[in-house]
């Protein structure tokens, strides 16, 4: 099993559920209890999903001694956004290409149509 | 195991060597011995990585009898890219929500200055 931080993130994304329980932390806090209620998961479910998205560093956890609320940390999600943005650029790139081609077959068409 | 197409991506997505593939991938069609090659693995190994990225949709291979070329497909990508983005948009409203807060309190503090 892959150990660095890109693979751990996606194996961690790799869940509807921890997606679910970090679409609920962008909304703010919460704590174990209150991330259970919607899903209708035990507690030891959810804490067992919160793990695998601590290891990650998606979410973090107080240490208030009542109040232990969920937080959702940015700093993966943006190293995967990093990622994509890579893959982006092939796309821009190839459609960049494309527009080229077919300006140039424009521009083609043109001399055809305008030649004697 | 989660099924759904967003985990299945991401699943695919938690390998390096997977992931080198794709960028691979991403400069243009390759063989699967050329995939072998810079990575140092056999290829039934290559193979074995290449059969989670096509069930994933990332990538497909064409069907020519002799020179079966790898190539990337965008579309699972981009769905990774607009889940991403309602993420985005949490961190833009975070940003935007300080960025008023701060207006407010420079306002305040003018008030307060120019005050008698």
């Amino acid at each position: 099993m892959a150990t660095d931080q890109l693979s751990v993130t996606f194996a961690a994304l790799a869940d509807p559920t921890r997606r679910a329980i970090l679409a609920r932390l962008a909304q703010g806090e919460a704590t174990v209890t209150e991330l259970a209620e919607p899903f209708s998961l035990s507690l030891p479910a959810v804490s067992k999903h919160l793990k695998v998205l601590q290891y990650a560093g998606l979410v973090t956890q107080g240490r208030r001694a009542q109040w232990r609320p969920c937080r959702i940390e940015p700093a993966p999600l943006q190293e995967v956004a990093a990622w994509m943005e890579e893959y982006r650029q092939v796309w821009d790139e190839s459609w960049d290409r494309l527009d080229t081609y077919l300006k140039e077959m424009q521009v083609k068409e043109e001399h055809r149509r305008s030649a004697p």
